[in-house]
């Protein structure tokens, strides 16, 4: 996924519990989620003088009828996702935020973070609409009971045993699974990284 | 992918050199690669006597432009490809042919082969559209030199590296990676199998 970046998978204390009733759409909600998670992580490293290069964070969630869902709480609430979806198009959104020191040499940042003036901060979100094909409750329930949905946006992986219940997306196929490749590559990696690691690796 | 079925692989030796010209269109011509190579591989197993359940073939190509591409000569053919390709859509077309025993108790198919009258025969396709976005010749020769363009058709890997050059699709994911899973599982698998494997096995 990381295209070649050495990378350590640390998890966010942010408790994820924002009022969604008080942003205008479920992309700020999202995006503000991804930005606290990320500043998290990075305000313990910079405590601790880690050093840091480049700290990813994203945030998924998944919108059908303008409502957000999330993780489901148990089966039976993925149950419940999952009749939702049922033979129409739900949307994926991911917002990412990158964070660098603001004497990084590695990433040019776009701003300084206004939450901790430690770090430059770059932000961007994608979204991809994603059909789920009619599902019949026998297949719901065989699908829940493989256990794969709890710990997803939305209650499935399209990675896994989810991928067969898909129709089809529009959009980036790696947005759905959690994290927009080809945004995070093109738009950031193979731009913004000072000294073109990824470039000069597979040369 | 086969969504906990038990498979071997088997290489078909069928050439894969039939004339382009003679078929009306892109889908004609995949379709019968496609066949040719299933019933080749089916043949081979009912000569030895092998127990059959199932054979699965498949055959994936590119269309850009109504010009049909497979997978590269070498690297300066999958440079030639990927400029092509670049800043536009291309189609993804992968046909997929199951072939059963007559008097298989596993699978229904849908008529006798008229190729191989041991056979019952099911046939489906899939097509997805695919943007690539804009590549600089650094990017494709970069991209190029990770090695991961020969084996495959149109000469990118979606699922690897090749993901991140890809700015969204229009259908099936795992029909770009060469097999229409959905189709394959929703109208077939959960289907035709006779003992519904798979719903059994995940409850």
């Amino acid at each position: 996924m990381l295209q070649g970046l050495k990378f350590e998978i640390l998890k966010s204390n942010f408790e994820e519990n924002l009022d969604k009733s008080s942003f205008k759409s479920p992309v700020d909600y999202v995006k503000e989620t991804a930005k606290q998670k990320t500043i998290e992580v990075a305000s313990i490293l910079a405590d601790k003088q880690a050093p840091i290069d480049l700290v990813i964070g994203a945030d998924t969630v998944v919108t059908h009828n303008n409502v957000i869902f999330e993780k489901p709480r148990d089966k039976t609430h993925a149950c419940e996702m999952l009749k939702q979806f049922s033979g129409s198009i739900h949307t994926v959104w991911t917002a990412v935020v990158l964070i660098t020191p603001i004497n990084s040499t590695v990433f040019k940042g776009d701003r300084l973070c206004a939450e901790d003036e430690r770090f430059y901060i770059t932000e961007f979100q994608e979204s991809t609409d994603v059909m789920m094909t009619k599902l019949t409750p026998e297949i719901i329930k065989s699908y829940v009971d493989t256990g794969e949905t709890l710990d997803k946006a939305g209650g499935y992986g399209i990675q896994a045993i989810g991928g067969s219940l898909i129709e089809g997306i529009k959009g980036d196929y790696f947005n759905v699974m959690g994290f927009p490749l080809h945004k995070f590559c093109l738009d950031n990696l193979y731009t913004k990284l000072v000294n073109k690691l990824f470039i000069e690796s597979v040369d």
